[in-house]
């Protein structure tokens, strides 16, 4: 079979009129599609020029060369949209691989460890009104479908502890997560996303705030550079009973690895739309296991992204639970044809069809293109 | 095709009257033969009993299940020659599931960053006499069959440089440098390796003893333990224009992390017969990679791990040249069938055919099985 690249194509696809998708399919000249996703928020016309950029770079070359064509290049100038663009281009590069060998992605990984991925629901964007109550209801609807681990990102009103009203939306944050913990109970495990919105002294209070939720983890506290105070934190976490975890926007095994050899995180969040791609989600977690770090991976977004996940967590010994989106569209169920992507009481099957397993519905997606989002970007402390 | 394993046979070789060579016979259910090699002199018989356990636990799975079958135990209670045969394990499967897909072994690896692999000449194995002259006569052989680099362990009849008649053996031993530098001339590249004889303290003063003399890399001159001594040797090296390189005999991840964390040497030679095989020999040269650290793997054993080596190597960014033996016996080029394994000016081609793309001679290599070797074990200063 012609395993050239024959085309690199990026598709946006509005889901929500809060979310945008974005995807990478890959052409070979013998008629394949390889899909990977490369969805970055409020970033879509960046991921658009990148993807051309790469094209123009790739098309023509064997598309099983996955070491020459899919290097993370140490100091590429786009930062983190180069690197997602990238890691969608390797997924990509990965399911021509598992078609034209008429496996499974995971056998190429060397096989499956498991055949169910378990799950846990991200409710934050399905929640409405967001209000305490309106948390509570959202995690309630996630255990009645089999969940048995739910997340929110209470604090997002919050840009910085420092801005004006934060103390109101302290309060509310930390409402929003005693309410939600009333609602499942003491036998499901409850995380937090902190969002990066505190500072280590701010995060510190937040620490003592919620030791009495029972906690599975705390999320990204701080900003992931501060390395000597995550450490801190963490041990700080871990005698209140909770783990410590973060990173879901690094790229590349180097940029993991001072955060094991630091000891910052019980578990690191690699994602599949970031971090490189298949390879590089292997070596950071072998990396990881080197020193008793588990991995969560980062997944609130499209199926094909969680699609490959899927497989990767397949293979990877030192897996906790993936992160889904829940309860954001039915477009997650409906974009994609082959392999069932649907959540199974808190799990999902690896899937088990040639290649990645699904297929984007390229007329269906194209009929609601991307939407740009306006975004706050600038720090509020700026005026 | 059924890929399940039917048996794991080991198979020990004597090519000279100092060396054995063993090797996996990995045979599945569909008739496909996987070869490994797992050479560990002096251990021949451990090998075969570890290789028997393995085979136990193994036979009936699926020769696919890399993830599954080959994973590197931490606490292997077998310790160097456990994660040898699971090397040696970990390659036959690897060279089933390629010979399964009709791709060379490096296809299933992401495909060959280079066609050539350099090479560099280990002499010692071939030398005789052992005198400066004889050094000298070997080194100008391997220039004259194209080598551009060329290897010796100079200080072997040290055992420990506070053992009795070590200052002899100290003086003839750079004498053995000494003329095989003025042999080659100034142009090849020189290498030594100390084969861990030194205390700090003296491999400090053979630093400064060997610095007129131009070497590319000075190897293991302490235990591997002594990290923060190695890492002070390294300095002192550096500041007189040589590498230091160093760890191959470890086994897996997690043993090289603190090589690279601590900045401990220039070079990493992890051996495809030791390091847990292919998936780990990339995982360590990724790390690696982060650092700036450069690999060349250590290949001074028989055609087996060779041509896994070249596959191997074919693949890593961060590549120096290859060991190889030269001189030690006409075997290492006819044990095996198919891709030729000739050394051609100093490099290799990578072998394009199907699997590892080499055939044991079973009936050759059973002609002459291993035979047990006196090898000297204990601390000549326990008396």
């Amino acid at each position: 079979m012609n395993m050239r690249i024959a085309a690199l194509d990026f598709l946006g696809v509005a889901v929500t009129p809060k979310t945008n998708w974005c995807f990478i399919l890959l052409r070979t000249e013998g008629g394949l599609t390889g899909l990977g996703e490369c969805t970055l928020s409020g970033q879509e016309a960046l991921l658009a020029a990148e993807a051309a950029r790469l094209a123009a770079e790739v098309v023509g070359q064997d598309a099983l060369a996955r070491n020459r064509l899919a290097r993370l290049l140490p100091h590429a100038p786009g930062g983190l949209v180069t690197h997602t663009v990238l890691s969608g281009f390797e997924q990509g590069l990965w399911d021509v691989a598992a078609q034209a060998a008429g496996a499974p992605l995971h056998a190429l990984l060397g096989g499956a460890l498991r055949g169910r991925i378990p799950l846990y629901a991200n409710i934050n964007r399905g929640v409405a009104p967001r209000t305490p109550e309106g948390f509570a209801a959202a995690a309630r609807r996630a255990v009645a479908a089999g969940f048995g681990a739910v997340k929110l990102a209470p604090f997002d009103p919050i840009i910085w502890e420092d801005h004006e009203g934060w103390r109101a939306g302290y309060a509310q944050g930390l409402a929003r997560v005693a309410a939600v913990r009333d609602a499942i109970g003491p036998k499901v495990a409850l995380m937090v996303d902190a969002h990066w919105r505190f500072s280590p002294g701010a995060a510190a209070a937040l620490i003592r705030d919620v030791a009495g939720l029972d906690l599975f983890w705390l999320e990204c506290p701080v900003a992931e550079a501060n390395h000597a105070e995550i450490r801190r934190l963490r041990s700080m976490a871990n005698e209140r009973g909770m783990r410590l975890a973060g990173a879901e926007t690094l790229s590349g095994l180097a940029a993991y690895r001072p955060l094991v050899e630091g000891g910052l995180y019980d578990v690191l969040m690699p994602d599949m739309k970031h971090c490189g791609g298949h390879e590089e989600m292997r070596r950071i977690a072998a990396l990881a296991l080197t020193a008793g770090v588990e991995i969560a991976p980062h997944n609130p977004t499209g199926p094909v992204c969680h699609a490959h996940s899927l497989h990767a967590c397949a293979t990877l010994p030192n897996l906790l639970p993936l992160e889904v989106q829940f309860g954001e569209t039915e477009r997650f169920f409906s974009l994609c044809e082959g392999a069932s992507l649907h959540f199974d009481a808190g799990a999902a099957d690896v899937p088990v069809l040639p290649g990645l397993g699904v297929v984007l519905d390229e007329e269906g997606a194209r009929a609601t293109p991307w939407q740009a989002q306006r975004v706050p970007w600038l720090d509020p402390r700026l005026g």
